[in-house]
């Protein structure tokens, strides 16, 4: 794979498919089981929303800080717009720039700088290398930032479990308000059927919001983010070998080290 | 950020916003469900209050000290009060008094001691070095003081998760008392409605208190008590510093090699 | 505190307040939620108090040996009597004793023999040093009888969690035989209401033994037993020291290092 | 103890009292309460019984191998039928035999052979020894066999752990049958009491199985096992001992450091 | 059983037999009680098996990637297929290999190549010797196919746990839907019970799926990686003892030293 004139393919940005799909598939289910039944109208209470979506939120906030709620909401909206390259390809590519770099020169890599506009922790990297700064001050820097970027991760995640876990309380809550507003008043038999519909709603809302959302995103969020961790480990290994214009044959050795056994790659013949 | 004339910032006490919010927003979605469904009358049960809070309370004590239960309830006022301070600011902080004492002499801390009347604990420290106390004893004497305030917040954290899981179980004796009672004399089909509602009140009690009180404050409790740690290391750290009269700059790489990557500072250049 | 007299305050035997208090504040409270909503007697089942705590007992026996579930009723029967005295209290104690050693000899600690009836530990390790047993015979005894002791605590803590688990297990089959009895006689309507409540009871004592009794017990033994481990591991110290003739501020010293952060003593200047 | 007669009491088989007791006590009280609330007849269901134990059986044997499942049914046989010995009964029994071959010479060992027959694992060592098997090899291959049985106990005790846990789920899903029948099947009111008494029976099943049988057992197994390993561990070091012709003073000395604190002996003087 | 004919027996394929004599029990059981109870149209609804099915694995996928949940579906398939072979009988196999090596030379081993097709692993392991494959580089192969497979095993039994927990959850959210439609909707009380039974069929479903499919399975799966990596070693061992042409002996001691107590053979004498 590695001949003589040297290519370094772009790097795509990308949906994360499975999460799409996985949020498409298990909401169209229940939509058409809701509408099979009969009404959407039935399944659609507002003070409901507000008791389960409001309150697990309310309740999240008081266990952690505004910050790290907010910061939370901002790191599962990337979770839907990219996937995390796979270590393979990340290596390979990698490996391209340090090919690229032996054979033309450090500064060759200015002109590739632009394609990397997708992954900006490689391309932050790379720009500091051509920018002449320390080959042990770059790796130093990098491998912070990979550091910071797991513990954001790691706190969102736990963010995710603890509302995971007070949803379903807040659905219980919300069911319970509503069972003692029918009880306390049943002179009208022809209304208990419609409240308790009602009182059930939150546990409903409460139930789709844990096991549909939170916990899937948890999980997704704490697979992402050691997968990131690799890749970028893979990305500071590489800046830091072409900082040293060390040979690329060893720089595929050192990342094969770290690889998964089953994604070791083999670049050079 | 360190030019010729050396601010030193005043500390301010301030609420912690997030456990405020959070307790108002909860309570008050809980508020508008009941107020939309009828009266609050229904939700307020003067007995029911009385079993799943002072049972919750009762069985907790028996698990612990009389003094534990106590000191868990000023721990978790205290908590309400103030927020802790950003590690950062207080690096920051502490880098502008060593800086100061760098260049006036320890002697002129003495003037901004006052301003420091919100960090009793830097306080504390920063009197010990103007009173001329051995740097190695005042280290010794606070890290002892952080130690202590570990021990008890981790144990009021673990008086918060016990009567965090009891609350549940006392709303469950409660509701079984009501169900047994209300099948017991089922001669007034009338009554059945009023008094499963109320039977159902313990249940809607102990479910708030766990998931809305106890859980949350025992996360943030245990949240703050190692950020407060991360915080009050870094003042040991400037206050042995200052003692020891060492450069500044030794300093902040002291407390860099503690902070965690997403908060190291750059205080010099 | 270490004046020239030396004072040895005797030790006095004492309830745990907690304890009682909390067992007393709980099952106060639901009395007063039983009886504000008619009479007792509907609470009261000789068959539905066996199924639960006869079946719990027994249901433990089986997990372990009938030695070890006797073994922890005594040691519960005394978590009632007495509570583990302060640490700071035992290592004053012990250092008053040492420095009467120190001043007066060794036998002048015969005549305080009697004031350590309630501590039956340190009586013990005090008459050897008196008949002259060589200190580190004594030290190993008396380490041995804390492992001892360490090890049957967190048997019986054991067999209490495990009841724990089981008792509302116990409730729930309790509940079921009244239910299928229930239902497989439906002819006389009237009986519903009062065979359904006296299904409940298994499930309501069940509640309660787990969660009133051996939750807060197995807790309350577990905080008590480390707690013992300390005092006598102060005990332990203090008599080897005193068997060594050592100095009194030597042994502060040494206890200081095994006592938690928040409890450390000053007893000399 | 150890006069100048060496006495080697035989071992007897005995029954596990704890084990049989506990299961004859629940199983009694249970019998009671329905006896007590009418007939037997309507707790026999062969079609209930069949879905949670066989499906039990079922769902656990996939997770395990037919093997696994039959070597669990044979030691769960087992733990009724003898109790493990007292350790410290083991280790005085081991010395004096150590001290009858001491004194009388290794061959008058072949004379007590038949005493040892409830024994098979001490057996095994002491006929190793009386045949001049060499003292390393008899150990090899007494620990060897310790260790299996080990591994084999504790392969049973989790096949129990993941059948209590199948247990309640298969009682809901025979549960979960019987409603949906009855309910699509309401046209006789007069069968909804049966049918659904039917119903629940599966779920009486299945947490009598998990918690009077399979639970207990598997905690009891788990004791049993630690403590088999103890006593088979005292045998290797006796046989090994006897088989080097080392004083029996040190065998004594070699068993108390393996001894939990409590159960440490005192053979000579 | 190493007499001087060397006897390589073939490996067979084989079904495992404890997976699907499980499974086959498990469904039987349910199938006679709902066939006693009545029809088998009332258990089956197409939406109720979309919901529960479709929405377990969307919302599985939603915590994995595309390529994981296929990966699971393909071990899955693969686990009733075949059993892995007794560690013994593997070790035997291999060391008939062995000694067939050793006394007809390493390319008389070409001739059974093929009666190891149902063993692909070792078979690769032996073509590489036979090739003259390096025997450092097959074991450095072979040791990365082996590590390679535990993570997929360990990444599918992961996705299978998962997959158990959110089953329930889909069909209490099934569940739920079916009783706001029923309650929205009580004009015609006929249809309460076919509605409600309907609505169950859910929860029916989701138990089934978490309790006799997912988490048997998984279980299943774990216990077959552990005993495959066994397996896999004593293969590794053996080609890589094969291809240096070591003595039999020697290959069976390196065996039984990574052997189970209860499974370590003796091959020679």
């Amino acid at each position: 794979m590695a001949d003589d004139e040297v290519r370094v393919a772009p790097v795509r940005s990308s949906l994360d498919i499975a999460t799409i799909l996985g949020l498409l598939g298990a909401f169209s289910l229940i939509s058409i089981a809701i509408y099979l039944g009969g009404s959407f109208a039935a399944f659609i209470d507002i003070p409901a929303f507000l008791i389960v979506f409001g309150g697990t939120l309310a309740a999240t906030t008081i266990c952690f800080s505004l910050s790290e709620v907010r910061g939370t909401a901002a790191i599962v909206g990337k979770t839907f717009f990219y996937s995390i390259r796979e270590p393979a390809h990340a290596a390979v590519h990698v490996l391209q720039l340090a090919q690229m770099a032996r054979r033309h020169g450090i500064l060759s890599l200015q002109d590739v700088l632009d394609t990397l506009r997708f992954e900006p922790f490689l391309q932050k990297g790379v720009a500091m290398v051509v920018d002449g700064v320390p080959s042990e001050e770059t790796e130093a820097i990098l491998r912070r930032d990979v550091l910071a970027m797991m513990q954001r991760h790691a706190r969102s995640a736990s963010v995710l479990r603890r509302a995971s876990e007070l949803a379903p309380a807040m659905g219980l809550i919300g069911t319970l308000i509503g069972l003692v507003q029918m009880l306390s008043n049943l002179d009208d038999p022809s209304t208990i059927g419609p409240s308790m519909a009602i009182a059930l709603l939150t546990t409903f809302y409460g139930a789709i919001l844990a096991n549909i959302v939170l916990v899937p995103l948890a999980s997704k969020l704490e697979r992402n983010s050691s997968l990131e961790e690799l890749v970028n480990s893979i990305y500071v290994l590489g800046v830091a070998s072409i900082g040293r214009q060390e040979n690329p044959r060893r720089l595929e050795m050192l990342i094969n080290s770290i690889m998964p056994p089953s994604s070791r790659i083999r670049f050079f013949d």
